[in-house]
């Protein structure tokens, strides 16, 4: 189960066997039931989690009580609060299992004595956390030039599987439309 | 004038003397002229820019026809498309001076070479992207969770300076309101 996070790794830099087995040794999976929370506004995020079979969610509460999610996690993403595990300050999102999900879980001191040891590293977190900022700066553009349909459908074309995996009222709020209208587009009726 | 990226970067890495030779030789300042592009939509972007003094905005033309910015840079903040500049695909957005403005401009392949000769570089690029990316989440939480005048004042709060900087319509589309409800807020009608 670690080959998918070192398959990963090795698709953007160069690994020794020296260094593989550093990684090895390092990396353990952990197991987070649906519905359980690794974080929670509020507390301090100091772990970085790659997600190597299920899905993870990231959300705030809105001012109307509802769950709004922000970003989903599949296989072969990471997921943290980069903010509230670079400034040391309390998170403003919550992380929840949408599966039961198998992860592996870097604690911050774990990775940065991680990246000590293979400095080679530095580049794989440097271009996927790039990756991801262009990947955020993509949806900030959807969501202010696409209709609620344009959204969906594009979604839709994109992660066809990923639609029918998770609840409809999850990607209704990370859609940014109402649980009603995303029914309605389901039956056809938009 | 370089010393202002020199100085961002030891923020967060320790450079060795012949470190800082290397990246004085590679940088050099550049002046874009206000309102000239060093991006626009459909080109591909291959080129990192660092502010030294002025301001940037990244910026789409929604299906209205209207510009609507979605990211400012300024001093010590770096400004690109990093979709297209990692899977070289033509970008979507347009990168475009608000102020005449001095910038750093740094080609890929320019960037790559120095990476190689000084590698701890990487942990710096890594830290900027990742605190970028943990910005943008908190940017889409904005858009979803504030009302248009709490937005507002936040930003207000956040950079008095710059909020009297900008042109009034680049900063009503950042903040997603119209130009008419930003100039009732100014005229304290709101």
């Amino acid at each position: 189960m670690q080959n998918a996070i070192l398959n990963h790794i090795q698709k953007f830099i160069h690994l020794e066997p020296s260094e593989i087995d550093i990684l090895e040794s390092c990396f353990s999976t952990s197991q987070i039931k649906r519905k359980a929370h690794v974080l929670e506004e509020g507390q301090i995020c100091n772990t970085m989690y790659f997600v190597i079979k299920g899905c993870m969610r990231q959300y705030i509460i809105n001012p109307r009580g509802t769950e709004q999610t922000l970003q989903f996690g599949v296989e072969n993403w990471w997921i943290t609060d980069y903010l509230s595990y670079h400034n040391h300050t309390p998170s403003h999102f919550y992380i929840q299992a949408v599966e039961t999900t198998e992860v592996i879980a870097l604690e911050k001191p774990v990775l940065e004595s991680v990246l000590v040891q293979i400095p080679n590293l530095e580049k794989y977190f440097r271009i996927v956390a790039q990756k991801a900022f262009g990947a955020a700066q993509m949806r900030i553009k959807f969501l202010f030039t696409m209709s609620a349909e344009e959204r969906y459908h594009h979604f839709n074309n994109q992660q066809p599987d990923f639609v029918q995996r998770v609840p409809q009222y999850m990607l209704a709020s990370y859609l940014d439309f109402s649980a009603e209208f995303m029914s309605k587009i389901r039956g056809g009726k938009v």
